[in-house]
């Protein structure tokens, strides 16, 4: 693949003018005043992925935005490459924090300012040069098609039933995406860990009437206490978590992969600068990155009760809220993490208050095995590109997406991220390197290389 | 005074008339909007005491609602009486749970539904109308003073500088004050303990960046967790304060006030009813009636952090806020308690956070002894009244202004209610009994009678 390295600098100026005309599109899926922008940017993407190489491009309409979907199949007895990416973004509020217009890409010191520019419309464009160099240099050797979605930012609500009704359509062998990060620009990673989620709200309910405090006050049991007391009992002072059997069905992580972990590069330092932590706390026995990786978590991400406005007000309102939020990891499943929060609860009632469990909903963890193929074919393409092995990560969040591709479709998912943690994404002043963009197009170029080995 | 009951039978329709103009002004103080009612109604206040007999009315501008004085001076070596009340009154809203229009009194039942029937310009113009009938019929034995405010139920601001101002002019023996209830319409009450107040607010302050929930969960402290943990440890399953030396100023109540409280027609399944209580609670060795009148409390009146709306988000914020308000008895002082309780967090401050405490503002405890001669006179009117001696009532909550007379003035304020607590002040169909309101004016008159003698 000498040719590579000429094929993108011949073509860069395109490249980039073919990104920005994507980026230029404000297509952000949680305001309903931009739903004509979905089926530009939509449309835009398809003619995109035609120009690119593909032989079928389609623009499926859905409840909400369209999803694009093209192929170019060369054999059926070649693998299958499925690339999966998003063309919506998120809003690009507060307005005032952005240096450089939200919607107009500008180039400054060797990065793309623009929303989107990293999540996920120049990840998911890395795909489509990738994929035009392979086609335009008679290199493909896989059949490859494209899934290019505008709700991710918003749930993906509508890919569920779109992955449903296409299974055959989107017959794979892996999933390739790139919406998650590098460790640094010179050190790459794949994201092979991915924690589920169980989110839930707890009330607290005392007295049917909202009470003075002045003329109540030490003489009834006050909700916002009761409420502070369950959840101050639900983790011990290092954050673990003491609701009975949550721990049960955690795997013993095999030693291979702590040893994995432990070779994350990890400062210390830099992370608590990066958030403004005066420390960091987490279960004894475990690194942070083993605390956010393969651990699992409970947050409170919410709480609220009585007089929120300014001032004092003398009163004990009738209920109180929290909103807790918790990371599992295999072997967890949410539904039975969820019976154990509500009986904790409920074995935590004062006889003063009803207490009330509603789970809103869960997300399953994520893995992917170092050895299947696909990851041994990614590890040689960043050895080509980097010189170097990529980086396990296990990440702490949930892509409830990539969960559901293995559900429905039955296919893994690789990530391969090209971001980097300094890129601002969902932020004012959002960008994405150059330098990443061009060698995330050279490491997908050669995974499909080693892929179809 | 076998002629006060024909007097308040032959003149009861005008003295309703006369109640009625005053109820018809929405001089609502909290809304800029009825600052012409204000005056309104206080303009109309001036007439109706030069009317009732005082020599001289004045309307006072202050810097929000004028202050009515009026007075009627006999003699020097006479005794003084300054009577106190309010002419403003709570919102209206929510309007559509009124049974009748909020601003036009209406008679049902025996009672007046309208705002303000009870709170305060019903009570108010008891004081009035029994005046009257002192002078008219020439059996008035003591100097009177009427201050009738327009800002009681936003904080009687502008009251304090009126009477730092007119100290010579306000000079009296005792402060008559009818804004608080009866236990039922047969059972009178004297309020003559009333506890203090601190409110103030505590702020955990985490990380300084607002994080995701599923990259940092289990990793860093969460402000909103800290700031239950810390409220959940600050009283105990009763209710009793932990805070170190929260009880060392509270004075030991005499048997005999112990006593008076314990006669306090109680009965618990009605309490629990009136409010949709599940169970009391509260501090051990102590009664409800004890709880919220001799013993002092911790309470939150607000809490919030995080993500409040609808939904899930995944987020750990960076900090959280609880409002307390801590109910103080002689001998507290409210300073004090304040530094107690910024100590209290202080030390329990975890390595992890910020703490702030800041402290709104206080207010004293007031007691009135039941050894004071006014206190004397009343219980003797309302035995000539009611036949029955009156219960001694230990309110929870705070009035301001009267340790304000207290400490400004040097005068003791007697609180003689006759509202009832199903009056439903400061909420839709507020009314007042007529049996109350006459009722009202004779056990007023009697006071006179027996406070000069």
């Amino acid at each position: 693949m000498t040719d590579l390295k000429n094929f993108i600098e011949t073509n860069k100026e395109r490249f980039l003018e073919e990104l920005f005309s994507l980026l230029r599109i404000p297509s952000v899926s949680s305001k309903a005043e931009h739903q004509p922008d979905m089926v530009k940017c939509a449309e835009r993407w398809k003619e995109l992925l035609l120009a690119a190489g593909c032989d079928k491009a389609e623009v499926h309409p859905t409840q909400g935005a369209p999803v694009v979907y093209a192929e170019k199949l060369l054999d059926k007895n070649a693998p299958t490459v499925l690339v999966y990416g998003h063309y919506d973004v998120m809003p690009v509020e507060p307005l005032e924090l952005w240096k450089t217009p939200p919607f107009e890409p500008t180039i400054i010191d060797g990065k793309i300012y623009c929303r989107g520019a990293n999540d996920d419309k120049g990840q998911a464009f890395m795909h489509a040069k990738a994929f035009e160099y392979l086609v335009k240099t008679n290199q493909l050797t896989c059949n490859v098609k494209f899934m290019i979605e505008g709700e991710e930012e918003v749930g993906s609500k509508n890919l569920y039933g779109f992955c449903e009704a296409n299974k055959e359509k989107l017959k794979a062998d892996v999933i390739l995406v790139s919406d998650t990060s590098m460790i640094d620009s010179n050190t790459p990673a794949i994201t092979v860990g991915l924690r589920g989620v169980l989110h839930a709200e707890i009330e607290a309910i005392g007295t049917e009437r909202e009470l003075h405090s002045g003329l109540f006050g030490g003489a009834i049991a006050n909700p916002l206490i009761e409420l502070c007391k369950l959840i101050a009992g639900m983790t011990d002072e290092n954050g673990k978590v003491m609701i009975q059997g949550f721990y049960d069905d955690v795997r013993d992580v095999p030693q291979k992969e702590r040893f994995a972990i432990s070779n994350t590069p990890f400062n210390e330092k830099q992370y608590k600068q990066a958030i403004g932590a005066k420390i960091l706390i987490g279960e004894s026995g475990f690194s942070t990155m083993e605390r956010v990786g393969i651990r699992p978590s409970f947050e409170v991400t919410g709480i609220y009760g009585g007089h929120t406005g300014a001032g004092p007000k003398a009163v004990i309102p009738t209920k109180a809220t929290a909103k807790v939020s918790m990371r599992i990891v295999p072997n967890q499943d949410y539904d039975k993490i969820g019976l154990l929060l509500t009986k904790y609860v409920n074995e935590h009632t004062p006889e003063s208050m009803k207490f009330n469990v509603s789970i809103d909903h869960g997300g399953t963890y994520y893995l992917f095995s170092t050895d299947n193929f696909a990851y041994k074919a990614a590890e040689k393409a960043y050895q080509a590109v980097y010189n170097k092995t990529p980086i396990l990560l296990y990440s702490g969040g949930t892509i409830s997406i990539i969960t559901e591709f293995e559900k429905t479709l039955g296919i893994k998912s690789l990530l391969m991220g090209f971001g980097l943690p300094s890129d601002m994404i969902h932020s004012p002043n959002e960008n994405f390197s150059l330098e990443n963009f061009v060698n995330g197009i050279k490491t997908i170029a050669q995974f499909y290389k080693f892929f179809a080995e």
